[in-house]
């Protein structure tokens, strides 16, 4: 093949590539929800990424219809690629939940795909992240659902730097109630959801517009979303604003008791907060609603949103399917990590590097490696005799933090010089003691 | 909605979805290969699952093509769907090695998608799981490519009870060369791959009418491949076969220097196999080959292969970059796993379950889970107050080890009982033992 026919190396717009200082914290975040899903007892699935389009297409809406990689495939059928992982999980849902049996707690971490524009700095291809518990309504899970985000959180490394807030949809359900305003939830809900956005007087208008309220009604409702203080000071004042209404009444019983149960577990007070302008525009949930935020950047917006909702499946299955779940934001963390400085940019995931020198030593090197291998530590031996020079500059820009270095003499003596990539500092070791010297880091 | 409009929930031909029960063993097996593949250095990456179509289709045979998902995206873009993880590696080495430096050792565990007749039992979606270290032509990275094999069949618990198969292609170019046959070593490669299937007489057929080869150039050809014995034995006939023969001899060499390299890493000498009948059809293979066969079960056929190569990317690139890698049928050896019964089927990753029947008690229950937790324990609390036998036997169902059993009695003595959901047995244990008495298990 002459050079003029080279095919140009490049990815289509809106995708990126995950090159190792990008995929290895990727990786470790992925492990550590694994884990914190695992030890509640959330089990994997995994599903397809091409559906039949009519399941896809069933419940999105035209934003979402517009955004769907969909083709026909070569057996003639109209399919699509998923582009969340509740459309699946539903389907999966109404198809074995019977064998499955209930209550049925997942997790599914996956890939999904969106061709939205891209210009807003979003990509068409992104991870989710996603852990539901399904056919039960007992606040338990409500309690549990927040238990988890809470052990994510901390597990990430957040511990105390961030905080969950919470609302259920029941309170505002009877204010409107209250108010008259009972069919109008969507657009009213809608229009609180961007309190923080648009300010106080554009939700009024909003509302007056969109949801048929009155000045009167709108400014009540707003007063209820702006309501501060603690989680008592709040609780007292709703259930002032709401008493008599037996839905309001039911949903401050059931932050109540969510809180009550978040303390039994050990969460600290300040953790889990009540913010009653949370109301989250998807309009099926229909009670608990969660959004996490980190406390040095706010501004990245929720990390970890979700909540409770009636019913799961119900455009594949009459097969009632209450649940509660939540999502974690994969990439808007790992990039609120990475502003943060919380990430370290290495290029290997092993800790130690074995420069090879002494060319007929390679038998000695290798078996040095396995040893150490065999005692849990990573490493890496470089495969080819260069000047040492070239391999600890080639081990510097992977980012090892140590490498043993052994040469003809060190070998005569059965020690090695261990050094310190990060700081420079080299000492002897006996090779007797390399695994212990070692061991720390790894 | 009426129910007659309800969507039938169901995937499409070819795909199929992972419950926890499939899941479970499915994340287990890939975080072993993680692990083994960073114990010696390899990077993770991943790339998009949508590309150029002429990426994709740059190097595909016709078959290939056939197989390939693809459709015009939003943007009017040709795109396709990755149809393995060589491919896309080669685009990105091409775009990135100047900035990533060389050796480079990656790891790659991805879905790609065959739109293949699924008559015979294979899915259109499928996993792979690659490794690669390219950017040097040194037997060091031969060497660690059979260790790194070697790992992960020990890790995944096939300890002894498999042999990797290898072979060097520069053998057989070099009997060619003496034979006057080097310029259809394709053909006739093709040919000896597939002797174990159609046996030697029609191998010879083949040679004789795909390769031009006389019948004495075929029969000698196929005297090589069918050298048996110990690895010095076939290496002593090999030795004077090619004797006098360049590349002949290099090969003898390089085989020579991998089984010392891997023996001095602590390799047991029957692991490592030479089998000079591998050919491993694909042409782009210059060095050594691998295949992996279990011994238990060697008709599922190789469940890790690959080789040495000398050229990755020249479709994208002009610059050269060789490589070794190989890649762990991960589909392959979950199905040998299930069939030798080595895969416990459990619906949960959770060792131990809580049932929840004293309602009053709820904050006793979640303390204790958080409690176990903070130990390591995976706990599921059940998160309704039912009887207990009906929570028992959901334990049963979804395949927990232990169940911690609290009642209202138990709680006022301050122990509870533990009970072995495998056996039945059932033991008093006081909660201050109880981490003590799980952690065996987790």
């Amino acid at each position: 093949m002459t050079s003029s026919s080279l095919i140009t190396p490049r990815t289509l717009k809106g995708f990126r590539d995950y090159p190792p200082e990008i995929m290895i914290p990727r990786e470790k975040l992925m492990e550590t929800a694994r884990k914190v899903y695992r030890s509640y007892g959330f089990a994997p699935i995994d599903t397809p990424a091409l559906e039949y389009l009519e399941i896809l297409a069933g419940k999105g809406s035209d934003e979402t219809d517009k955004q769907l990689y969909k083709f026909e495939d070569h057996g003639g059928r109209q399919v699509g690629m998923r582009f969340d992982l509740t459309v699946p999980f539903a389907r999966f849902s109404a198809q074995y939940i019977q064998q499955l049996g209930t209550p049925f707690k997942r997790y599914h971490i996956a890939t999904v795909w969106r061709g939205e524009n891209t210009q807003a700095g979003r990509y068409r291809e992104f991870m989710q992240c996603d852990f539901d518990t399904i056919g039960t309504t007992s606040i338990v899970s409500d309690i549990e659902t927040t238990l988890v985000i809470h052990d994510l959180l901390n597990a990430i490394g957040f511990e105390k730097n961030y905080t969950i807030r919470i609302n259920n949809r029941m309170v505002l359900s009877g204010l409107l109630e209250k108010q008259g305003l009972a069919g109008q939830s969507v657009p009213v809900l809608r229009a609180i959801d961007k309190l923080a956005k648009i300010g106080p007087e554009k939700v009024i208008e909003e509302m007056v517009q969109a949801a048929n309220a009155t000045r009167e009604q709108a400014e009540s409702v707003l007063k209820l979303a702006e309501l501060k203080g603690s989680n008592d000071e709040i609780l007292a004042a709703l259930t002032k604003m709401l008493a008599g209404n037996d839905v309001g009444e039911e949903g401050i019983a059931k932050l109540k008791q969510l809180l009550a149960g978040v303390k039994s577990a050990g969460v600290a007070e300040e953790t889990v907060k009540i913010d009653v302008s949370i109301a989250r525009g998807l309009d099926y949930y229909t009670g608990t609603i969660y959004e996490t935020f980190l406390q040095e950047l706010p501004k990245i917006g929720s990390v970890c949103s979700g909540g409770r909702y009636d019913n799961l499946a119900g455009l594949y299955t009459k097969l009632p399917l209450p649940g509660i779940g939540a999502s974690l934001g994969l990439d808007r963390l790992l990039a609120a990590m990475e502003e943060l400085g919380r990430i370290e940019k290495v290029g290997t995931p092993a800790d130690v590097f074995i420069p090879y020198f002494v060319e007929e030593r390679i038998s000695d090197y290798l078996k040095l490696a396995a040893t150490l291998r065999g005692q849990g530590i990573a490493v890496e031996v470089y495969p080819e005799a260069k000047k040492l020079g070239v391999q600890l500059k080639y081990a510097d820009k992977r980012g090892f933090t140590w490498a043993v270095v052994i040469g003809s003499e060190e070998f005569e003596q059965n020690i090695c010089q261990l050094k310190n990539m990060k700081t420079g500092e080299t000492t002897h070791v006996a090779m007797t003691d390399l695994v212990s010297a070692l061991s720390p880091v790894s």
